[in-house]
């Protein structure tokens, strides 16, 4: 599929045909298709959480005001961050990189992280917003629908998912083929209400 | 350009040639694409700062470690968010939508923001990060190639485009024709890596 068509099809879709799953192998071509999003110095903070375990599909929905979609989807993503990424083994990020890139960026890395958690959980918030809308463009191409949300009880699902403390869970998506669509778009901006010339 | 392909040629590219410019029409098709992007309770609290004037242009490259791209793409889009979206006429986000469905999400919107500022910081960065990425596939499609930025001082930025105090700058994207390719990904993770399989 188109990109334009893509991204002009993609809506949040809430009925799933409970019965279907993903092969293993479109899953994983799901996955490393959002590994392609861009980090910030490359430092791939996304984790997927993909959760197929329908016991704790089940726990999740209940931690979500009983969403259907959580437990009706062929697959359900928490997308997490590791807001510690940058200082493990930053180097790694940019092993196959010039020397001289190397020597400039890696400790630019420490720089710009170091002793800033907001910065780190910004981080997160908008690597993991790029890989979800990655993920979401690449399902409808793969003929599948998705529902972004962040209508649940985080802490209740990081304990579920029994996350890390150095972890924070972005938003969670529901992937798989839909069973009716939504709703026309509700009640969308308009162009000049969102775009800004040059500064406000 | 089909919606694989856009995702796995997308790289963050910084050369660009600085004669060309964006033709109006192409320069609305591109944001009026990233504003189809999803956000929670259709809040649509992105902005987009679309930067055309050179003089600011290079105020900016000044706040951003003197990155060429930054004056030498035909565009840079600083990409914003309204904290206070949310609580602005929230109504006028579902008007069209049916009476139950209204009665239902707009009273959601207050009580799952109100007074949580750090819910509100992070919706900001969501929704910048999945539009942004929209933007940026849309301008693969489109011929385009795209550099994200964070890279740069926040707090001089905002006084350059004269954000509103209930405003955050999420980040920036340039974007352009290029003039020279990326280096090749520099140290990705594996698969392993970022994947966890229903829980830690």
């Amino acid at each position: 599929m188109n990109t334009i068509e893509a991204i002009e099809a993609r809506r949040a879709i809430k009925h799933y045909d409970s019965d279907h799953r993903m092969s293993p192998e479109e899953e994983r071509r799901l996955i490393e298709l959002a590994m392609l999003s861009p980090t910030a110095f490359n430092i791939q903070n996304w984790r997927f959480v993909v959760v197929r375990d329908m016991e704790i599909r089940k726990k999740i929905r209940a931690a979500a005001w009983d969403q259907a979609q959580v437990t009706d989807a062929s697959l359900l993503v928490v997308l997490c961050g590791n807001l510690s990424a940058w200082k493990q083994n930053p180097a790694n990020y940019w092993r196959n990189a010039p020397q001289a890139v190397q020597d400039f960026l890696v400790p630019a890395i420490e720089g710009y992280y170091s002793g800033k958690p907001g910065v780190q959980r910004d981080e997160v918030m908008r690597s993991c917003g790029m890989a979800g809308q990655t993920l979401m463009l690449a399902a409808k191409a793969m003929g599948y629908d998705t529902c972004p949300m962040d209508g649940f009880d985080y802490e209740e699902v990081e304990k579920i998912i029994r996350l890390p403390d150095d972890h924070v869970i972005s938003f969670m998506i529901a992937i798989g083929r839909k069973t009716q669509d939504s709703w026309p778009r509700p009640g969308q901006l308009d162009y000049n209400e969102v775009v800004i010339e040059n500064g406000y």
